[in-house]
């Protein structure tokens, strides 16, 4: 009977998919931007962390877990701990179904809400059929994970988990008003909690998050589920080349100093490199001086470079082979120019739990059957990865519209999210039983 | 004795080097900016067309041409035209030494004021000498030749020789505040004069310019005075590269449509063809959408193309061969991308008179010797390159340090001004006995 019941874990239980999206979308009226169409709901979001809105959906997210018997524990950093007492005598370190309810000032409005409101769902679903967890089961809304405002990604599982200092995560400041930090923040909205923000002031005894992919694997594929083994590892760089500004039309080639036309070169190498390498290399910025014109050679170029691959010491062959190119490439062309490769961010690749990752998989055929859901290794970083150190944990992505993330009409039909929800509530119960 | 005479036209004539100094750095007491150094002349420029302190410039301009006997002459775009009697009976279509007292907004202390300030040292000399030249001899001072404040460069002399219409210039408007135009701005100034702004309404007789080269050629070569053979030709594109944006961690190669990667293999590629063709190809101009980050992909790019060679046809090539080669890039990276190019500024070859010419390499060889001097060819557009097109035009180059130019520390010797200043005197000269 035990097997019979561990094998159907969640016979009964079947999320309610209208509600997740009326859900999902009332939560959005805090924080709607970027109306990309006429529908109600054809908006994107701007809801920044520790902002009026972000501050409004916290008191909806702690008055729902609240009517659904959750006790709730805010920590020094803001991060929301809302826990259902499982049936076990004594409370345990609970199960976390954990995301972020920030966005980017030009997000969409699946990208981390999709986690939390999903997991708000799976509790309502367990209280209205009044099934109780072995386990105390909970939810987790995680402060800035965005980092779109205080300039650091991941920001509060990266303290959770020891991997950024509780003093930097309070002083970083606005981007836009250094004035205003995350501790004042914090203060102002009366968000600083007594409990360390820590896995031993708040230990969690498993971490699952459904998020959309933010790329265009599942769809491609054609598949309903990414089940995730790890988060590849990333490199963030900022190239600085200096040259010196001449005349377009009355300087040969070889007296120039031309950094533009040097970082162009870089791009086009570590592109190049990336590919050989099986690795992903990308340029999102490139910044010139604002007195620019089409007849001057600009004097100095600024650009980013981002490194990936599941596998850290890729990253470094990739790091190694751009660092000699751009060093050659900087004496190729006329008078040559100066380059300079700084690290602004380094996150080595994760591997998630592998317990975690067998009850996803054991939900996910369950509900799609085996060739519905695929292996996938999450391309970006999630705070997924900062629990991962700490305890148990692995992810459940769903697809996303043509792979778009971050953008206003960033979109992951009704249907998906349902099935999504579906999967946390039962890889969550089989955890529960295992 | 005719030939004699001619031979040595001007024999007792020589400038006053310091007093052109002086004069070259009083003038810019109306618009000095951008201190780089402590010394008294250690400025910059921003003395923006048709500015109060281009007004100030006006005013000293028109008192000194006046004192030395001068008629002055504004036409309808405000171009200046100061004019001494010759000694033939009638007036005739004065021989000019022109060039422009505007300014880029960071700009020098040489570029265009020279010519300016060293034409007035010339009919100094002449004065106090009391030479008469044959022909009316006298000094343009062209309105907005550097099109920093109302976007198109060497605009009045555009207009003057039928290039650009009357129309179109005045109603040209401030790049930072429309509200002015050029016509508006005249207006203020009360610089609207009752000529027609047209070779026909103020006739040239020649027109001799005095010019920083702009470029190292001088300097490299050690030479100390250009004889320039004419303009080289020059087409300005602006370039438009769109794809879509997408996460940089979560979107395989495949999948993407990246603009900044296809626009930096553009920029190679138009770099590798113009090298080939001996032809320069630069980019002085990138613009990715300001909501950029480093991990993201930019959806569009925008960068400029100048393309520049002696010939015609060498510049159609260039151009030929970039289409071919960003259509090819556009289609190589992922989904690929759309690239536009389109055409903001078409500037044919121009070959300058060739007894102008003469009668500077005669001047040049008289200064410096047959080994002091160089046939160039001007790598930028000049108010020369329009009166070409009019009346017998050719331009003397002096050299300016590193090939600096458009820079507050733009410099010219005070030995090189001289040089170049009893160059045009003697150039001058030689035509109105020629
Ligand atoms: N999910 C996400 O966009 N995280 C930000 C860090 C990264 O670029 O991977
Ligand atoms: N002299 C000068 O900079 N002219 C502007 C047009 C050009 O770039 O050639």
């Amino acid at each position: 009977a035990k097997r019979l019941y561990s094998a159907s874990a969640s016979a009964g239980l079947r999320i309610n998919a209208d509600r997740l999206q009326e859900t999902i979308h009332h939560t959005c009226q805090w924080g709607a931007a970027h109306r990309y169409g006429s529908g109600p709901t054809e908006t994107g979001m701007s809801r920044l962390s520790l902002s009026d809105d972000d501050a409004q959906v916290r008191r909806w997210f702690a008055e729902e877990t609240k009517k659904l018997g959750c006790s709730l524990v805010v920590d020094e950093l803001g991060n929301m701990f809302a826990s259902r007492r499982g049936s076990l005598p004594k409370p345990t370190p609970m199960i976390a179904m954990g995301s972020h309810l920030d966005t980017q000032p030009r997000g969409g409005r699946y990208d981390g809400i999709l986690g939390v409101v999903a997991a708000v769902e799976v509790l309502r679903t367990l209280a209205e059929n009044g099934y109780s967890t072995h386990h105390d089961v909970g939810i987790v809304n995680w402060t800035n994970e965005e980092g779109a405002r205080f300039p650091k990604s991941m920001m509060a599982s990266g303290v959770w988990a020891g991997k950024i200092p509780l003093k930097q995560a309070y002083s970083l400041p606005d981007i836009f008003d250094p004035s205003a930090t995350v501790k004042s923040e914090l203060q102002r909205l009366g968000y600083i909690g007594d409990i360390a923000c820590s896995s031993t002031g708040y230990a969690l005894g498993a971490h699952f998050e459904l998020h959309i992919e933010q790329g265009p694997i599942l769809e491609e594929s054609g598949k309903k589920i990414g089940v995730v083994q790890g988060g590849q590892a990333y490199r963030w760089f900022t190239v600085t080349v200096s040259g010196r500004d001449a005349h377009t039309g009355t300087t040969p080639f070889k007296s120039r100093s031309d950094p533009l036309l040097a970082a162009s070169k870089m791009i086009v190498s570590s592109n190049a490199i990336a590919k050989k390498l099986g690795a992903l290399a990308s340029t999102g910025v490139f910044k010139i001086p604002p007195s620019s014109s089409t007849n001057t050679i600009a004097s100095n170029v600024t650009f980013t470079l981002d490194i990936r691959h599941p596998d850290d010491a890729v990253v470094d062959e990739v790091q190694r082979l751009c660092t000699e190119s751009f060093q050659a490439i900087a004496e190729e062309d006329g008078r040559g120019v100066k380059v300079d490769m700084s690290l602004d961010t380094d996150s080595p690749a994760t591997k998630f739990d592998p317990d975690c990752i067998k009850m996803v998989e054991k939900a996910a055929t369950k509900l799609v059957g085996a060739d519905g859901w695929l292996h996938i290794t999450s391309g970006a970083g999630h705070d997924s990865v900062n629990t991962s150190s700490r305890c148990p944990t692995t992810m459940i992505f769903v697809p996303c519209k043509d792979g778009v993330s971050h953008h206003p009409e960033e979109y992951c039909s009704p249907e998906d999210c349902a099935l999504g929800a579906q999967t946390l509530l039962e890889s969550v119960i089989n955890y529960d039983k295992f």
